[in-house]
């Protein structure tokens, strides 16, 4: 499939520039019955709207959903559902200076080398208001996981060393309350810890520079089983999902790379039943995934986002023709892209489940005869 | 795509059980007029073989790959190229003891959660056995690649804490010499390091236990803008398909989490044009990738591997019934999986590529002119 | 893929409803560098849409679409090329009458068991407004395929019994002008029989009843061998594509069914060289198309319409409860749904013409040589 | 997708040439649970077989089928189903006559053309034997719609202008018995026009030419609501499943081109309910498909056959440097390919039946909670 769809079975395709008039998203093969509106969409669009703190960009993007097909009353018809939302912050800047620079750490070159064209206000695609589309759509699909008790829930791990209590990362038991990440300015269910990260922040913008960070997710109240196997793994699935947010570039599932310096013997998660004879495991190294398909455990994702690439700071850069520039990204930028895309990665991890949920309803014989009984 | 589907253009579809009467794939969209036999499939099964030296199991298949179809006097000819591997050591064993057990760290439990059923024979189709199906659809896009001078080559970076000298891992050139990696028994370009990490495996063998490892890729030969973007980014691509394979946990590209720790001054790859006006960058933290798509610099990827599950050490568990259980695995068993490992990555990395490779094909208007001329 | 999704490199995604906020469609697959305006759609749409004469309904839709992404510059830039038509006629009638009948002809009673839900205004996703978005994805395809002098041209071959004469019908050479299928009332390129067809219509509409007919597109310029094999046939896809199409019940290719009662020895199309060697066939019963792939001939394929199923006579139906009830469709309907879905056939075959030209750019080595040439 | 795959969730991928060492498919994405042997398989190899009867081909084809993994004590486990046909007549023959030459009404010159290489040994992937890949899968798909009460039943309904007794097409309710037709040496359930049929045939034969025919399907025991919109309607579905198969140049869904003729208030299905208040048509003009979707009535679906290509009369034609050569297609060819074509056609209407039962399963809200409930 071209670049911009993404899902099987709950298919999503997106589209829009960063400056264009506007953002979308067509989700197709959303269950009929869903109670759907406006309402559901906007709390997401939020977390990931610039302006929100001093930490984020200072863009002023009202980012309101309009929901333009595909409900009826209220409730999903079963018909594609199209999300649109307009850019109105897309005054005619003078865009020239830019126009034959490849900025440094962004797309600019990649791009004009694929495509030979490049729509440079403001990075076009490949600009992050891309993933306005995401969320929407990952927000569709959360409405949907809530119908069956499953949830996700992404938060900033760290900001460069600064990360949160380890309590938060406890791998059998989610101590992260929705509430405690939202009120953060950075998104840190530890206030302490986000303090620190907001001190650290003001330092690097002072600095004219910038940072990286890790976004976690947990997600809770999946039946085992879940996902595929082989190439369409739930954690692999995960993974390209995760990896497929710009300036991402490193994804773990449970321990991630320390599993590398560990023993079967200790990495292993044992199985037990509980009274009802019901199948746990006693640890959660696995992240929730053994073979693909969730264990009914917590699952476990990260990822790692490298530093904002627009910096303040000069650098040396080239143009279209080969040129020696210098460059310093001019305007108010985040130092750091963490806090903002931590919705994006719950979105995300979103689209993966709702997609596997729907995968899996035709894995069994018996689960059809459920439906087409006589 | 139902999950043993993999590729949009560059399409191959697996199948086999490990200890089923075959395994093989189909590839579906292999270009028309490539030279390719047996021979080219056969160097790349022998690095997966089990019982090549003593830190692989020593289960005997021979593993030789038919083609069945879509080659004429040696030539693809665009029609599908299946490739059957038989299985040779399928002798009915006695399963019964563990035919109701599930095996932590093993996808028993889970494949028996999603489908009800679960061929326990050896794992069924949860075995690292798969992995032969990918190996030889992996062989056929090197082959591909390799009419345009781009090679993937797979080594193992560590295996617990003991990893290979830094020169094999200057991210600006490729030192790793195909040659000598093939010849180390855990395939490390760094002969002091294997043998420091052979005796580490003789160990945890005889302590009946097992260890992790990293396996490392890295891709020449690429021009810039390959790839895809939004879903479809490359390392996006990548992620999914280093992830798919059984016992990763964690996924990198060039710096990897290592970013989280960076500033946007330091990470940023840096602009420069050579005397001929080709552009390049000064450093490679991002591992050849940017928006998704390449620079025309080495692509780095990384992937993490647990300890191998299967153990001798006596581990507890629960049965169907959840009846508690004690398990200790028999037979002889790989210490690690990552030598085994090395070439499935390898293999995996060239699929994505060739697919992007096709893809890009019809990304520009004056691509198609140059085909469609008149 | 989910229903509303077609093409696999020229990818389109379509969404809305007959009397939502808006309709329209993504395009993700679009080559970049073709020049695109929405002065390229606007004729299209023009052509489908409603009230464009006595015989079709005189709802008025101005049909105007807006390209939101995927251009810059008047130019495609490789992104998702979304275009948004708004409803503008979409006051709030009473429905209540309908919402809960089974209209006989229509997809209400099949959507209702489906989904169990259904949107009645003007008969939601299955309103035959739904083409509006097919005719604009069409419309950039019909501008791709120009660049390499492709041209589909579909017209009205008959309604009811009134056919158009024997010379629009050469299988070996388009004698169809756009002009002449353009300037008729029913998109017939032959006047006299467009008359006898207007007064048939005439007098269909006064007896409050309908009438069918039957479209044809005629497609040249193909360079020979575009297309696919086995399930991808180049005649498969058009036939699927042209039967996706409300109210269409047959598809042919070439002679179609009469090549039922013909002999190989009539049907066979034989094979010559010009003084150029190029090959041609001396008769085109085969309609362009062997083996699933194009011949360089004139592709020629037809789709047959069923009347339209509103009409203002009386009929028995039932409701939701199944109590049998009498309905009499109100408003303006179209005697027949042919004039307006000449464009919508020319659209789909656009779209699978376009598909197909990049596809086949893949299936050489050669032509991969040409592209990644240094 | 590549053009040797087909279906989204029961997806197959296939594979094999005529003189290939073997042919095959892949089918992934059935349900763990259904009981499969290759006992279910082997009834549906035999009726594509040639040499069954005087009107088919003599060379003898085992077509003995070996499901190669995807079962488990004779039952599938939700892995992919490889099934293996080895090809037992590949005798070398000379095949240099017919290299250089193109065949007319064959896809020698279009593969030419599409991949510069052809594979000229019997056709290679465009010969008819590719089907039995088909029936293979078609098999499966049949056993699963088995569970739900579903069956195709495909027939010979014409050879020429010889057609089956009209008591046979009733709409309403399918007068075919399988035995029927399985008896008759050209499928035929008229034993009647059969034998004018095959009289016929011997005629064609011995005048060196052939003829071609019309086969039709009718599926039974669908529920309402089956299938999907827009695109992947039912009836677009089956159109390009049926005009897949080679040699077919017209699809009909009910009454097909006739319904051209017709006028609203005669093609309407009027809706009823019957005593239990479920919901009926009176009539079945629209071949149980309404709006992409199955009504409950029966499906009738037709495909008309052109003659068959190789025939022994003597043809113009050319060879690949444009020489004008004279041919006579030599072995014993089938005078019609019809007989043969019945069980593909019932294979490939299987094959989408199944696929649009596991898509539907997904529709809504509901059938996912009688699933994953808790």
């Amino acid at each position: 499939m071209p670049g911009s769809n993404f899902g099987t079975l709950f298919h999503i395709s997106t589209f829009g520039e960063s400056h264009g008039p506007a953002l979308g998203v067509v989700i197709d093969g959303c269950p009929a019955g869903l109670a759907l509106t406006e309402e559901d969409i906007i709390p997401y669009m939020n977390r990931r709207r610039p302006g929100q703190s001093q930490y984020t960009t200072a863009r002023s993007e009202s980012d309101t959903p309009e929901i333009l097909s595909g409900t009826f009353n209220g409730v999903t018809t079963g018909a594609p559902i199209a999300i649109l939302i307009r850019n109105t912050d897309q005054r005619s800047k003078d865009y020239s200076e830019i126009a034959d620079i490849f900025r440094p750490g962004h797309a600019d070159f990649t791009f004009f080398e694929k495509y030979g064209i490049r729509d440079y206000r403001g990075g076009g695609r490949s600009s992050a208001r891309e993933t306005a589309a995401r969320v929407a759509a990952g927000a569709v699909a959360a409405k949907l996981l809530r119908e069956f008790n499953i949830e996700a829930i992404a938060f900033t791990k760290s900001i460069s060393d600064i990360t949160v209590d380890d309590k938060f990362l406890d791998p059998m038991e989610n101590r992260v309350r929705r509430d405690d990440v939202l009120k953060s300015p950075v998104f840190m269910p530890d206030s302490a810890a986000g303090e620190r990260a907001c001190a650290f922040l003001d330092k690097k913008r002072e600095e004219l520079d910038s940072t990286g960070g890790v976004v976690r997710i947990h997600v809770t109240g999946l039946p085992a089983g879940l996902g595929d196997t082989v190439f369409e793994k739930l954690d692999a699935r995960l993974a390209g999902a995760l990896m497929s947010i710009g300036a991402v570039k490193g994804v773990t599932i449970g321990d991630g790379f320390s599993v590398s310096l560990s023993t079967g013997s200790l990495d292993n998660d044992s199985f037990y039943a509980d009274d009802d004879l019901n199948i746990h495991t006693t640890s959660n190294h696995g992240g929730g995934i053994l073979g693909g398909m969730s264990t009914g455990c917590m699952i476990i994702a990260e990822a790692a986002f490298k530093p904002t690439p627009s910096i303040a700071k000069e650098q040396e850069t080239v143009d279209k023709a080969g040129i020696s520039r210098k460059i310093s990204i001019k305007g108010r930028h985040d130092p750091t892209v963490v806090p903002r895309a931590v919705v994006v990665c719950e979105c995300m991890v979103n689209l993966v489940i709702a997609d596997a949920l729907l995968t899996n309803a035709t894995a069994r014989l018996d689960n059809l005869h459920k439906i087409y009984r006589r």
